[in-house]
């Protein structure tokens, strides 16, 4: 049976490991589709442009916004980020399931503009173990840690905003909750076509 | 971490497979109650009093509501079905997830009084099909099954007041369908404790 498709926004500190558990779910869910963001951000080693992230110059990202191309943006440690739009809502009406990774001013534009869309926040255990894991990842400096840190207690205030949230102790166990939402999620009487399932009940579909 | 308890509601048209289907997920599930209703049915074959109902005669009953024992209430093909009210409220308020198999008349009451509460709609695959289980199970006379197969289409115009509808094709696969709404309900921003989630995080709790 056709259901509508739907936008998982996930959230949650820098290191919380959103690559990670997304990565993980990846695999396990037909129809799962990611949504690659647009940032001024310098690529880190490893990030391939398109796949990663759309590596744009300021002046370009600037266009983005005049044309009206991005469904949000925000600045997030000097950096700007934000989700180009038609791709979402192309794989919504195809009837996928997209999944984004912003930080919470861009969900917070999300809310606004599509409030039926799925809000997940990823935590760390605790702040100690993020910053075993920012250190760890090398790839900021120590006082870039220490904003983050900073930065991620702030955002621990937003989860009331969301609608889940999942503490990731352990990888394969954050990954197994977020493909419960994913799926159950998709059991949402708001996602079917109920002319089409009395239909299909009758046997004259 | 503690979360709050909540209460799934499980309908659906009489031979649609809620039995299987919770018994399969039972095992799964930690925390998982099954509140047990009060009906003045006779009992079917099999059926033990205290385990799959309270079997109470029609003036028991009557006490029942009269002393505000009962969550809800309704009739069903000329029998009265009941929850008691004390096992759920303190189930929920020991943390733990409860479910119950009502009729649409009785989810519409919980709906009510606990708007809170998860909906959850169970539907055989297809009408056919509906009817060779009733048939099979052998516990109805024939007039009694159309008399079910005519309420089962009325009920299905109410899978609009549900949260998820599931669709019972196969067993197992439905079953793992309830245990990802049941878990991913768990992990509702709503039902945790923020100042505990704040304190754990911080390392303080």
């Amino acid at each position: 049976m056709r259901r509508k498709g739907f936008l998982i926004v996930l959230s949650g500190p820098s290191g919380a490991g959103k690559n990670s558990v997304m990565n993980a779910v990846f695999p396990t869910i037909p129809n799962l589709k990611y949504s690659v963001s647009v940032t001024t951000r310098p690529p880190r080693k490893g990030e391939v442009d398109g796949v990663d992230y759309f590596f744009r110059t300021e002046e370009e990202f600037d266009e983005l916004i005049q044309q009206d191309k991005l469904l949000e943006y925000a600045t997030f440690v000097g950096y700007r980020y934000g989700t180009p739009k038609d791709f979402v809502m192309e794989q919504i009406a195809n009837g996928n399931t997209v999944i984004m990774d912003i930080d919470i001013q861009g969900a917070s534009q999300i809310r606004q503009k599509m409030p039926e869309a799925v809000f997940v926040f990823l935590l760390p255990p605790t702040r100690a173990e993020l910053e075993k894991r920012l250190t760890l990842r090398g790839s900021d400096a120590q006082g870039e840690i220490a904003k983050r840190l900073q930065k991620s207690w702030e955002e621990l205030q937003h989860v009331v905003h969301y609608d889940y949230f999942i503490i990731n102790d352990e990888l394969s166990r954050a990954a197994e909750q977020l493909r419960n939402i994913i799926l159950s999620e998709s059991s949402k009487v708001s996602r079917i076509d109920l002319a089409e399932l009395q239909s299909l009940w009758e046997g004259r579909g």
